[in-house]
């Protein structure tokens, strides 16, 4: 029995207890208030296993679970940067690059090396796993946004062309979840959620 | 392309959501508020990631994982049942069955047999998948109450004796995460966060 490594991992876990209390701009589907980073991330590992029959390609359902998980954990040092903020996205790979090597780095380095790779190739989205894992962290808070009745595009004044946008990730990782979120800002905009 | 089935994942995700609003009786590790269920479960995935090398026996992690992510999804039907609440206690298993009956049901049928059977699985407690899913559920908690000084123990007079049975079934997971368990409450016993 190893107790300093063991150390080391409880350490981290209760750091990334921090992750509870970084906030997004997308509000929960009631629209009550807005959903934060670590029930964000169990909401994608809980779509992952529901939906990774509509991937495009073959995939590790495990390794896309372990992306979800960890992908917002640099967000304790970097913050949540909103999605439509182009000022804040300027220096956000830089800032979360730094957070990165911090916060992996409390970890055993086997488990270092392997949580820093993975969400390196979540941010790369070179892979089919990190096309999928990064098509779900695009459609969920679309999904969550129209459920909501659209306040969180509403208070940011986002037009049709920005959402479109932003969900063009979610084609590279499934088509079938990009043909139901057009459908979804199609009704948006109709129902005058977004402009 | 079956419509019918993706609209009924998408039901079944967007009634989850209101996991993230149901609150446990654990304080989160800075002590600031409760925790709620979505956070727990991911806090949980997390920890089966990191902790997978410590179970007593041989695990499927996807398993595992799948079974934290949903085990406390029943909950938005039932509420969360406080471990020390005897009485809440009694009747929490037809509670739950009743909430999983409806709750999973909103599923295709293949995956309303899938989540139905790995959160029994995870309630009977066998199979060495659902040891270790169990004993992650009981050394949490622990670990957060002790890294917030112990506030939810203070608050709700929790004596020694109850935390150890408590933690028994981390013992049937993991010995290792028993034996640090056991050196957090007797610390936490000297620091007087329980009697």
């Amino acid at each position: 029995m190893d107790e300093e490594r063991l150390q080391k991992q409880i350490d981290f876990i209760l750091e990334a207890d921090k992750l509870k209390k970084i906030f997004r701009k997308t509000y929960l589907a009631d629209g009550s208030r807005y959903e934060n980073d670590a029930e964000h991330s169990w909401h994608l590992a809980l779509m992952t296993i529901l939906l990774s029959e509509y991937s495009n390609k073959s995939i590790d359902v495990l390794k896309v679970i372990k992306m979800v998980l960890i992908h917002d954990i640099v967000e304790i040092d970097a913050g949540d940067t909103y999605c439509y903020d182009d000022a804040a996205n300027e220096d956000k790979a830089e800032r979360e690059m730094a957070a990165a090597k911090r916060l992996f780095a409390l970890l055993p380095s086997d488990q270092h090396k392997e949580f820093m790779d993975i969400w390196i190739e979540f941010e790369e989205n070179k892979t089919a796993e990190a096309n999928f894992a990064n098509a779900l962290d695009c459609f969920q808070p679309v999904n969550l946004n129209y459920a909501s009745g659209g306040i969180s595009w509403i208070e940011n004044n986002i037009a049709y062309n920005q959402v479109l946008k932003r969900i063009s990730k979610v084609k590279d990782g499934s088509i079938e979840l990009w043909n139901y979120a057009k459908k979804i800002i199609d009704s948006a905009m109709l129902k005058k959620y977004i402009r």
